[in-house]
């Protein structure tokens, strides 16, 4: 009987998980949790419901899209040691006292200051055609008048290697297939010095993305220590393979290749912090965060602009609601992310000794499209309790926790034990944008963006306003 | 008894339809064609299937997407007027005569040429910014330093009536949704004379697609008579969704267009021909075609490189095959279709009394993707022959006849009566390139377009062996 019945059970879960969504990891959900805490929980449906209305149908309905455009509109996009970032940190401060929210200030983060300057690349030979670039965040500039050399076409790193010979003084242009981002993006991150070590004097490599309509996409590089460092810049899908085309035909590629990107002396900046303070426990934090920075392309909308503004307007909405939870809620607007996280890195350093009081970091840095959930990392109890809290998400079929965590600003917190749950959307496009012109408000849609803003408010407030802490191990 | 029978037969008719599509128009097919005539056509089957075998697994397989890359790789973007286009006619001519090829010639086309120059467009108030756009073609230039002015925006040539008020000494900017392209693309032809009428300065239009990564599109504008000429150009989704935000707040918009664009004095060109001669009735005609010359940005791949290469390529491998049918197969590469069909129109004005001798026009010039069909425009009994004709293309499942012809350079012979097919094929996301630096080789699949070639060669083959002509009128 008993057998009998967990065999119902079983398959009642699978067609759960089949037809709503709300287990995921391909697993069947082992949580046990105490009765009380469970009750608790489904105690907070109608407080999350109201959040969900008022965001998503009702005062707020529209409001992130609102805000972020007009915020985009005005600023445009706001590269790390930018005036314009600095000029917008400010009008964030200014935003989120005149919303009441508390203790708003910045903290101060030291950030590089790399500039693109003109640039350009042209195909010489075997016959004359502009190539549409963008010059990779740290890269070296060229000469005045640029480089001009042969080119040499590869697909991979291994190829690369096995043509090392004919690399001296030559362009290298990787061709490579886009495989997924974490893998690919590999070409430009280390593209630069792995053609270097053969005596390359510049790479172009294929843009990181799926998709392309001619456009180029930018993003950081690494110069590998006591390796000559050379200029690097990304090209389109469609040149790279047109330039491969024509190597294989062994036509003479000649190019020239032209960059006044330098890197300034660093400068000041600010992470952007806003909070409603715990009731009764203000040391205990739960955060919610995005970056304000962005490339110095297209208006950073996508990138992190969504992420930044269903952030602080979780708050703004909580606010409004006159939902003040037990925890402190705090927002943070990072800054210098795009660089390499050197803005929350300098944060969390300076901030290690709260970490114990940390009780949930969120982030959203790939997308504030349909949300479905959030991807965690944390121990398998905290775990627990995030799903069940997730559960309340039901209304708007966003209940899924997967693993692990994809939120690079928080990853330092989430390293050293702090559980931390980046939001989870239906995010199949983000790289056609990404580090693009493309990525503008017309990528951003004002319902998922209340749907994602409604998510971020209901789980940091339930999280906040919980009987317990959430465990930072099993 | 019969009745139940043809219930059965109809249900089996519906479940065929949807199964396997090869009756389209939303109707059950009412065709009856002599016994003979489906005999012979079925007899047919054996040769099709040859072709098809040949063109997509055997020694032509890949051929095209070779023949065509190579080419557009060669030429780049061959525009009207250009002498990359006339070199790009030579290459063909020479190209059509090593395949072995028959009456190979090029014949008289007078061109316009315009050129586009430098051209740009900076928003100046409320932020500076660069607004990537194209040039139309036909589209006046700006006096040197370009215009600088105040900008009006408007969803809707009703919104440019109800405001014409506002428009003396404005940029006009249309920020129309995209609805279909002929019905949106009436923006980009009309815009300017409309807003000229009210005297608007320039025009700057939404580009005629429904997805963009950034990317503004050109094509071609008319001057209405009478009515000032004002400078024309497309921008990007994005930037004209971003103009009339900032509008609808209630911001001064200033903008600079400048444009070296003329028009130049007409120039020779030549629409490119070659046959399989018919072996008895060499007089009467099947024609396959595509345009060789496109915009001047991009490559001119899928518009219409894919098309044009589709067409020779059918007679190249019916030519290798040995089929030799009754009637000649002449495949005509047309110059000056983007300038508005001006090559097709002075070959079809100069050729009218061989309108009765021509079987059957075809032409492929929106896109060369997956095969569905044919878009056919005749009489019934014409149509009739052909859809039995197309279920010999079962074994690739593009076996789809639909009306009207969608053709553009061969709407003139259309319209005068002689049956005329477009391909028709799976190319939702045409319009994402159309025009644009994105139409490239990396739009174009080879095994598409070897099943394109291997209808087009299949549907001529057969339509020039019949042993009846396609008939001209019911």
């Amino acid at each position: 009987m008993e057998f009998k019945f967990s065999i119902a059970v079983l398959l009642f879960c699978w067609i759960s998980k089949s037809t709503f969504g709300d287990i995921t990891d391909n697993e069947i959900d082992q949580c046990w949790l105490p009765e009380n805490l469970v009750n608790e929980i489904e105690s907070y449906a109608p407080t999350v419901n109201k959040i969900i209305n008022e965001t998503v149908n009702g005062l707020y309905k529209g409001t992130t899209w609102q805000e972020l455009a007009t915020f985009v509109d005005k600023f445009g996009p706001r590269l790390s040691g930018s005036q314009v970032l600095e000029n917008s940190i400010d009008y964030m401060l200014d935003k989120l006292v005149k919303h009441g929210l508390e203790n708003v200030h910045g903290e101060k983060a030291i950030l590089p200051h790399w500039v693109r300057g003109k640039e350009s690349a042209t195909l010489l030979q075997p016959r004359v055609k502009d190539i549409a670039m963008l010059g990779l965040g740290y890269s070296v500039g060229t000469p005045k008048g640029g480089i001009t050399a042969l080119a040499i076409v590869v697909k991979s790193f291994d190829e690369l290697r096995e043509r090392r010979n004919e690399v001296p003084g030559k362009i290298v242009i990787y061709n490579q297939d886009f495989v997924n981002y974490d893998e690919t993006v590999l070409y430009r991150i280390n593209g630069a010095s792995e053609a270097a070590k053969f005596g390359a004097v510049a790479v172009l490599i294929r843009s990181i993305t799926p998709v392309s309509i001619y456009s180029p996409h930018t993003g950081m590089m690494t110069y590998q220590p006591n390796i000559p460092k050379i200029p690097a810049a990304c090209i389109t899908i469609e040149d790279a393979a047109l330039l491969n085309r024509m190597a294989d035909r062994g036509k003479t590629i000649l190019i020239n290749i032209s960059m006044e990107a330098q890197t300034l002396p660093a400068v000041k900046s600010r992470n952007t912090i806003a909070e409603i303070t715990g009731s009764e426990s203000p040391e205990k934090v739960v955060v919610v965060s995005g970056h304000l920075d962005s490339w110095d392309v297209g208006q950073g909308a996508m990138d992190d602009g969504g992420g930044a503004f269903i952030s602080w307007n979780s708050l703004r909405i909580l606010k409004a609601l006159n939902l003040r939870p037990r925890r402190t809620i705090r927002t943070i607007l990072w800054t210098g992310e795009e660089m390499g996280t050197v803005g929350s890195h300098q944060y969390i350093q300076s901030h290690t000794a709260d970490n114990e009081k940390l009780q949930l970091v969120m982030e959203s840095d790939i997308g504030t499209f349909t949300p479905i959930g959030l991807a965690f990392t944390g121990p398998e109890n905290a775990k627990c309790i995030l799903k069940k809290i997730m559960s309340l998400l039901k209304p708007i079929n966003a209940t899924g926790v997967r693993n692990p965590n994809e939120g690079p600003d928080i990853t330092e917190w989430v390293d050293s034990g702090v559980p931390g749950a980046s939001l989870w959307t239906d995010n199949g496009k983000y790289f056609w944008y990404h580090h693009t012109n493309g990525d503008t408000m017309s990528v951003e849609d004002p319902h998922a963006l209340d749907l994602c803003a409604a998510l971020f408010a209901a789980v940091s407030y339930v999280t906040a306003e919980l009987s317990v802490d959430l465990p930072h191990k099993n």
